[in-house]
């Protein structure tokens, strides 16, 4: 059988279990995910095992350290994955609440729900954990999972999804809801990607480079995630203090998260008071600073503060690291320009004191997330209260920023009558052999 | 210049227009559409002779009657224009909604708004009404419009678009907020298709097979719409009579339209019942049934109407047309299986006393509209109460079912602190030097 033949056998068998799936109640989807918390617990050892070859053959091929870290699974990361599948049980069930609805004139009762999208594939790279976090969230929502991790994972994967399968088998849940695509070469993600029909719906986790191959390759439809050049603007109104310390959480409080900042902005009015003060408190933070020729002229002798050129690479660049990009803009509305041409339309945040700036600087920035006098860091699943996140979407259509349960959802109308029927001159309704 | 080039410059002019246009209040786009259908019906003499040329191209070309009057325009269709434009003007503004809210437990104020969605492509056939129609949802909704119409409708769209890029000029809306995609070949569809970045969504409006080759080939992410291959299901327990109405209507009342019925399915325990007296009906109506084997043993001589064999090919169909596929299923989850399979998710419907006969049905069938004791003729923006539409959507994502204004946005989260940084300890709030 044929890579693609095995690939088909595993999509056709999710959207049959995604039929299922889809009209079960919150008790059974809750109950399903309990069993496999259960049975992830108690076949740890398993799993642990599975995880050692990939942690072995990751470091033979020379594999950082701190990658390693990310990929090691050990009992205590085991029970913290199962605790994580709990509390997405105790979320509440998205599927079935009525958005909006009404009694329509001619007495149609019309109703929108939410139901599941079907079959939601996930590409995504490094931690093993994401494989259950993400078929959980996916169950929760009535979907039928078809993961495809990174191949340096695929021992512990494929150890994960049988286990979530096998505890399935004893419920109302069809162990083929959680699949892995089978295969770790490049043609089993091609296959993934090309399944218009099968797969309503990829999601691809990781880096740029991953999700932007998924979005130009693929022909089911993408959600972008995650890629975020993020920006803090310091208004010629800010509070100066605030902005430093806005600033360096952004950026050093952890860099390596799509929400830390990649590049500040600093309104011309204030760059002589602000600049130096800001070049010198994040040298003090181990940041290195690429700076426009108005940011570079603060460093060097007057701040003792080595301030790296900044080319236009930079700008774009999502450093993920002790690094940020830094200009001095002439305007808000310049920084706003700045924002369009260079983000990723992650978030973007403005420090100022000033309503009419908050105002308008909110109104002109076109991004999943907009700040005011606060971290970029807060613009995540978690801080907004939704309990878990499947990624923080940076596209328009569908969903935009952080993803929880009901942005895994779709939704049907549905109306009800009594025999309407439309003509040209309004509705009728119809007398059947039951009228009395 | 080259094709591209011409349309490049058209893209860019769209994205700068649409920046400009979508922080505008409500009653700057209340007043330029309102600018628009003034305008249109003080030149509509101009129209009216543009369209002629459109008309005569046609003519020569042999052009069946029935799709030269769809193409047609004459002074009382202008007028009609101009209204539909001031009807959209009375319609909410869906920008700035606030979707959802709340004060985190931290102190942030987080809301999401509904925005733009930007740049909204729309390739279309037929008529030219469908140019100012798209044209104003997209401007009230404060999106920027790039237009590619049926070249059969040229000269019509040309003039058209020229006129609301006058009317426009006067108003704070920037006339390149409507443009035409340069061209009339093949090519010029191509580069919409392939603008992602320039273009943030693509609609198409027409028959399956546009919308299927732009499903295919667009990298722009695409809103599917229209194709309604529609069932009407009469269950065990359905009142006869009340089913025949329904089916009636569903099929014959505008058989040219997406929500018109395609197929019916009737369960065993009625077909007795039933087919003999739907055939017998139908064919007064002009409908020709195309039936599955048992169906079509209630033809010929028992009930003197002809049933014609129906093919796989009959079940997928889309006639649009007084035709009609039927079979006989033996159970609910039959003919479920039999929508799964064939349908095109549109608008399904169950005609049923049983109660729950219709929770099951509304349960399992995964269209965008479910339509219980109710004709699926009522899968309508306008019937919905939308007051506009810009199409019906069978896909799952962002948007499903009648699409109004609301359909054509996006959403953004704003959150606002007074310092807020987050730490690997929970929130801290920065103290400033306004701090007192």
């Amino acid at each position: 059988m044929s890579d693609a033949d095995d690939f088909l056998k595993v999509a056709n068998a999710g959207r049959d279990a995604a039929a299922v799936l889809a009209p079960l109640p919150r008790a059974a989807k809750d109950t399903a995910l309990h069993a496999v918390a259960d049975d992830l617990l108690a076949r740890a050892a398993e799993i642990v095992e599975a995880n050692a070859r990939d942690v072995e053959a990751a470091r033979s091929a020379g594999t950082p350290d701190a990658m390693i870290d990310r990929l090691r699974l050990d009992e205590a990361r085991v029970e913290s994955i199962a605790r994580a599948v709990r509390d997405v049980a105790e979320l509440p069930d998205p599927v079935g609440e009525v958005i909006r609805g009404s009694t329509l004139p001619n007495g149609l009762e019309l109703r929108q729900l939410r139901v599941p999208l079907g079959v939601v594939g996930i590409i995504y790279e490094g931690r093993p954990n994401v494989t259950v976090d993400a078929a959980a969230l996916c169950l929760k929502s009535g979907n039928a999972a078809l993961l495809r991790g990174s191949s340096s994972a695929y021992q512990s994967n494929t150890v994960l999804v049988r286990v979530m399968q096998e505890a399935l088998a004893g419920t109302e849940v069809p162990a083929e809801a959680v699949q892995l695509v089978p295969g770790t070469t490049r043609e089993s993600v091609k296959h993934l990607m090309r399944a218009r029909g099968l797969v309503d719906v990829l999601i691809p986790r990781g880096g740029a480079s991953l999700i932007n191959s998924v979005v130009e390759e693929s022909t089911v439809p993408v959600i972008e995630t995650g890629v975020g050049n993020c920006h803090v603007y310091v208004d010629a109104d800010a509070d100066l203090e605030l902005a430093l310390e806005i600033l360096v959480n952004a950026k050093a409080q952890r860099p390596s998260v799509c929400n830390a900042a990649e590049t500040f902005l600093v309104h011309a009015a204030v760059a002589d008071a602000f600049v130096p003060m800001a070049l010198t408190r994040l040298a003090r933070e181990g940041v290195t600073v690429h700076g426009d020729e108005r940011v570079a002229a603060y460093g060097g002798q007057s701040t003792g503060v080595t301030v790296v050129p900044a080319t236009e690479e930079d700008f774009r660049q999502e450093y993920l690291s002790l690094d940020i990009a830094a200009a001095v803009v002439g305007s808000l509305e310049d920084a706003v320009a700045h924002i369009r041409r260079y983000g990723s339309a992650h978030t973007d945040a403005i420090v100022t004191r000033s309503q009419k700036a908050a105002r308008r600087f909110v109104s002109l920035v076109d991004s999943a997330a907009v700040a005011v006098n606060a971290s970029t860091r807060f613009t995540d699943g978690g801080e907004f209260g939704f309990g878990a996140e499947i990624g923080i979407s940076t596209q328009k259509l569908h969903a935009r920023g952080p993803m929880g349960l009901p942005e895994l959802t779709s939704t049907k109308w549905v109306y009800t009558g009594e025999g309407h029927l439309r003509t040209s001159g309004g509705t009728v309704i119809a007398t059947g052999s039951d009228a009395s």
